[in-house]
């Protein structure tokens, strides 16, 4: 058996390289695990990439296991999920992929990014008899696609980026860089730094048709970002955002 | 006149996206910096997908100035650089792109990871007086296409990750981070911190038919990198190299 792990970009169906249309080609069996109805718009942005590249394909869904977002043991917390996600999949592979055949996990942006597929795919070989082999494409990220809208670089001239998470961001600004770039970020931990001489280049749904851009200083847009945020995330019921914030020589 | 900068991904001609391939077809004249003949390879691997995707494609060539790598003060060194890149570029923008037509320009990997060309654009539009729109393809980086080829994920559960340089990983560790990405390091900074207890994950010439991958334990493997890169470069003459550096939790 044969999983390929295959990066479609950040919401863009033309983020799909070459290589990805190739494996979706050659994929007999996709593997899905459904959130739920909260982000429709991206099962059928997913569904639209399959209909354009596969042929007659054959989709897989399982249900996805909810996530104790209470804990305060983030990373048990995860690990915990991760686990119950694993025997999901296990269940998937097991029943539905054939000793020949190729299955794929369709992942948003980059696999390599705050993805969890390629660890659970480590998990299913160490506690599961399954054996297959695992290939990886690489997709367009969120942080590409929100350089790209913004016209800027990530890093400057010979310095560091971090990427972090909003949790992170939250509890203080990284030691050692002047350019974050922040994912995962529910709470707009932004607001928590507008002391800062920093200027914030911030997008949501970055590539799909509800495309929102906003930059500018931090301490003049914070509010902005916070508004425009809420109000997209109600109107449309999610939102996935990512931004960098630059801080200005000291 | 409109100015495309299109990440054409890491060394595999796959790695185009949709996009990008939509981008070359619009684009009327492919503004080139020629390195000389040391990067042959990737000037060929050029050419290969102009061939594929380009009809009758214009292409100028301008000659890339020579940056002063002695210099010790890399910023100002590398700024001056830029700016004699500059004025090479707006010479050529300004003699050979029609007011009405699309120019582009083809960038390794993605425009936002240690790329100048939109730094170049930027300081044309306040130097000189050439008017054009830009727009911004973003591209498979080097540390996607390594992160893929490895089969992992940069990051580890709710951590960050640092992409820095080589010169900078020299000095020492980053402060605050076990997961460190290192772009653009001639001088193997990784073996000066094998008294870490940390896993690296190298690869050279990503994506393209000389690819190496060399993964494992830093202290054990440190040596058996260099010896590989030294003699890839030996024989191909140049070399383009990125790893990750993962220290295990204390």
């Amino acid at each position: 058996m044969e999983i390929l792990v295959i990066g479609i970009g950040a919401g863009d169906p033309d983020h799909l390289t070459l290589q990805a249309v190739r494996a979706i080609e050659r994929t007999d069996v996709f593997f899905v695990l459904d959130k739920g109805e909260v982000k429709q718009d991206l099962v059928e942005l997913r569904t639209e990439i399959l209909r354009r590249h596969a042929t007659d394909p054959k989709v897989v869904v399982g249900r996805d296991p909810d996530r104790d977002r209470t804990s305060t043991a983030y990373v048990e917390s995860v690990d915990d999920w991760r686990r119950r996600r694993a025997d999901v999949c296990a269940d998937l592979i097991g029943r539905e992929l054939g000793e020949d055949q190729v299955g794929a996990f369709l992942v948003w942006g980059d696999p390599s990014l705050y993805d969890s597929t390629l660890a659970i795919l480590d998990d299913l070989q160490d506690r599961t008899d399954l054996r297959f082999t695992v290939e990886v494409v690489p997709g367009i990220s969120s942080v590409s696609a929100l350089a790209a809208k913004h016209r800027i670089g990530l890093n400057q001239v010979g310095k560091p980026i971090q990427v972090t998470t909003g949790r992170r961001l939250a509890q203080s600004w990284p030691d050692g860089v002047d350019d974050v770039v922040v994912m995962l970020d529910a709470q707009t931990a932004f607001s928590g730094h507008t002391d800062q001489d920093a200027d914030i280049f911030w997008g949501a749904y970055l590539g799909t048709p509800d495309e929102l851009l906003v930059a500018g200083k931090l301490s003049e847009v914070a509010a902005e970002i916070e508004q425009v945020r809420a109000e997209a995330r109600e109107r449309k019921g999610w939102i996935m955002d990512t931004y960098l914030l630059r801080r200005n020589h000291r």
